[in-house]
């Protein structure tokens, strides 16, 4: 995607083997890039949230395994790498899918040929995600201009998204919003509501500074307006993406998301889940009573970091001192809610039938 | 209430005839009073925010009127106070109401009886502000009572609330605090969500300071968090003030409120709407369609106060430089969402025949 015009991956490969990432801790105040030597370096860029977002955390490890194996290629080597990666994030799914493809890829080889492999299997990685991403936003951006059309001519098309599931969580495009860059880039006037998604304002930061990066015209508001807007006829559709979707389509994202798709119901307006099938969960149905909830650090809720006017970063507390805070990281959307799920191999209800029918299962 | 086990009003004359109020601008992080001089300084103490809420605005602007009559008694000396006063905030009914009862209660009087009348009449005012809280206190109490012995022996009873309705905002006791206080001084076991309110944070700033100061078990959680928390059972029921209430029982409220009581419906949970009756607008009826959002300042939404790790009061950025915000400062919850309506003359349904039956009219 862009900053200041040129076209940009999360992650890539130096000239000289090293693996270059966007650290994503000083945004959207600052742009700098960052290289990783080691694997221990890929390790901590996902322990300390350098890098962030099921995908890129996933490539993250596939090119950590890469270093491992260009110091050593031994099969003990491997494994320490493994079992170094595999455990710097608890949700991880991802994570541990990518490892899996990277050990199943150079195990079974000579050890002098394991570095060039390995090379290859995470770059495929990286490509197999930007293609994934693709193909959500062709079909997404379908939904895009059906609803369009039906708007009067002239009309901006206002979608509404919560967290970010952009170009910055993957490797390029994003889930959700790789529709909403896709329908801008072919001349579609979108507008994009971004809500700020505390506690770690990651529409107020990540997606607020990708949209702008591209040139997508968009309106910073909070996570308490959404109803609002959806009152007045300003939001056409909403489109959110997810960690973790049920056989029967529940969705699990973001904390607040459920009260946006509440919103959404009650004043239809259509509400869409974008993912990659990777997310789907076959062996869970009813996603509130099945999928556990993680409970944060209750810092992220009484501090935030931000920019004061002199440019410095800086922490501060909003709440009373000795003012206890919980802080859940995601809620469950039951299916009831979701207009459609939008993946890769195309739009489908969120239903266990509808569901098996596009996967073939 | 209470701080540092002392007992305060927001608002009180002092020996030497000055007003003092408590500087809400620095709470939670700073309690300090200050003594208001004079009528000019009373109403830079509206406009600048070092004082808010509807009561406790209206009880400012009546001692800026003693102060201007202690000044100079004569008619166009109060004329010239009520024109200032009337145009320190927009919204202002309570600033109105409590104007037009001042000046009812001097402008008949001979100049030399007007100071001590109006002291008198703007001691009423506090007064009556804190006989109208406590009654809610008590219709409210009542009702969490009633949910409680529904719920097994030593459960504690989770109540969820939005926004500051508490003493700050009044004279004392608050609206939808009120019962929250009053049931915890009775030694019933509440325990209190506190939403956090964006973007001007009045619930993590000054709910959960009020709380803390009374000791009241409570939770900060972010305006994201409340659906999760009603899909777990963690919610018994929804307490929120209101700052316009229709005929026909539709409630104006922080931006964000109506979020909240559609998660309450779809999850069984009773939401309570409290408020003293001179915030219904018996000439409205359709909410949605007949209240005027007011828009505030975007940097509310971008920009963010608090105490850094020495104790400073900085101000943050938390949005890309350049991304736009909106800021809309309320919503409209429709009476159809609303359990019931919890006033000073007692409890009654959402609706135009409840609420006329209620109050005779």
């Amino acid at each position: 995607m862009n900053y200041q015009g040129k076209r940009w991956r999360t992650i890539w490969r130096n000239a000289d083997d090293t693996i270059g990432v966007i650290d994503q801790r000083l945004l959207p105040h600052q742009f700098q890039t960052l290289a990783l030597r080691t694997m221990e370096e890929c390790a901590e860029a996902i322990r300390n949230m350098t890098v962030r977002g099921a995908p890129l955390i996933g490539a993250t490890a596939a090119y950590g395994i890469c270093l491992a194996i260009r110091d050593d290629s031994s099969e003990k080597s491997i494994h320490t790498a493994l079992k170094t990666l595999m455990f710097t994030r608890p949700t991880a799914v991802n994570l541990l899918w990518a490892l899996n493809q990277m050990l199943a890829a150079v195990s079974a080889l000579p050890s002098e040929k394991r570095l060039e492999r390995a090379w290859q299997r995470a770059a495929e990685i990286c490509d197999e995600d930007v293609e994934t991403n693709e193909a959500i936003g062709r079909h997404g951006q379908a939904i895009f201009r059906e609803i369009l059309a039906k708007k009067p001519d002239g009309s901006r098309l206002n979608v509404l998204t919560h967290c970010n599931a952009g170009w910055l969580a993957c490797v390029d495009w994003g889930t959700a919003l790789a529709p909403i860059f896709m329908a801008h880039d072919a001349g579609l006037p979108v507008h994009v509501w971004v809500d700020e998604t505390r506690p770690r304002n990651q529409g107020a930061s990540l997606t607020a500074w990708e949209l702008k990066q591209h040139g997508v015209p968009h309106t910073v508001v909070v996570d308490n307006a959404g109803g609002h807007l959806m009152q007045h006829g300003l939001v056409d559709l909403v489109i959110v993406g997810t960690d973790r979707t049920t056989a029967q389509g529940d969705v699990c994202n973001k904390i607040g998301t459920y009260l946006k798709a509440l919103a959404a119901r009650d004043n239809g307006v259509p509400f869409y889940v974008a993912l990659p099938s990777s997310t789907i969960d076959w062996t869970l149905r009813d996603g509130l009573a099945e999928i556990p909830i993680e409970e944060r650090n209750a810092a992220e809720v009484t501090h935030l970091r931000g920019k004061t006017a002199d440019g410095a970063l800086v922490e501060i507390q909003v709440t009373p001192d000795g003012s206890p805070a919980s802080n859940y990281g995601f809620d469950v959307t039951p299916a009831r809610l979701v207009t459609a799920l939008i993946t890769e191999k195309g739009v489908c209800a969120a239903s266990e039938p509808a569901l098996k029918k596009l996967f073939g299962r």
